[in-house]
């Protein structure tokens, strides 16, 4: 259980795993923000992982709202459903299986997350765009260079408006025993924009 | 206005002005997540500048709580004044003075927020502590490294839970004739901590 109205659940409130990615909190917090949420909205989180995404933004859409979480990852889709009931949340649906395929069967959405797509991010955005209510939002967070150019591109071709694209690095300090050091994570760049 | 739940209110939604300091959006939200905010919630914004987190904050914690503003620049008053009136909120009390006077006279918090606070942060953080319920949360946004080096011991000393320190680093797009560069502003450390 989240107890607060804010999102940004610690990492370590999280059921993990050493082979599924979460996106951790700083990241996390800046793409829910992007994301714009409203009580009732319709979710997307594809990729989901270990679910940390699906389970703050269920929060903030509250009972009204739906998310639809997917993953190819049996882990991934495992790990979602233990946090989903470590958080007590019952509005998220739970895909396993191939995005490209899943996402023609989902109603039409208010805000979409497009997190690790196994390269088929380019294509799952044009997926996406088709499902986005007009002023909705898509939140992509992007490691690869090669996504981040392709991704880019496919943004702009598609006619999104308020396009922003934002690179996060984050460093959390570590206690030596002669100190306190900080540890830099690697950049996450988080693009962000309005289906027109 | 507003009209989302999510914090993340777009910079250039702000009342700006060259000489009074804004918390940009990023950094803004991930303070925001580590205060932790509820419904009916009193809120300090100690070196509130443009006002930027006392109106998320003041969003966050509805009708039902309470935020007090406090900078010693009449030119930040100002600013913050036009920010609330513009994003229609009744829930901010805006202070004019120095802020190691101030807080005295204010009710016992469940947030504190620390900004810019003219070399006076140790103090500050000092006279907060014992104004923070139990189990309430400062979050205190650092620039300079002498500030986070005695904010850090101060922080030490009082005896606070969950110290964390983030160093938040942000890039931003900007188009060129030929492409999109990353434009890097400056680092910011965050250091957010519960009172025991």
């Amino acid at each position: 259980m989240w107890k607060y109205k804010t999102p940004g659940i610690s990492d370590e409130n999280f059921e993990r795993s050493e082979s599924v990615p979460i996106t951790k909190e700083e990241v996390r917090v800046i793409q829910i923000s992007k994301a714009r949420l409203n009580p009732g909205n319709i979710v997307y989180d594809i990729g989901c992982g270990s679910g940390s995404i699906s389970v703050e933004a269920a929060i903030q859409i509250e009972n009204t709202g739906k998310v639809f979480a997917v993953d190819f990852d049996p882990k991934a889709i495992e790990l979602t459903k233990k946090n989903l009931l470590k958080f007590n949340l019952s509005n998220v649906t739970v895909i396993a299986g191939n995005a490209k395929e899943k996402i023609s069967e989902l109603p039409q959405a208010d805000a979409i997350f497009i997190g690790g797509t196994g390269g088929d991010t380019k294509d799952i955005v044009k997926l996406c765009f088709d499902k986005l209510k007009p002023n909705a939002r898509i939140v992509i967070g992007v490691i690869l260079i090669e996504t981040l150019f392709s991704v880019l591109k496919t943004i702009d071709d598609l006619g999104f408006g308020s396009i922003d694209i934002t690179q996060v690095t984050i460093s959390k300090s570590r206690k030596t025993s002669t100190g306190t050091m900080m540890l830099a994570r690697n950049p996450v760049t988080v693009i962000s924009a309005t289906k027109k």
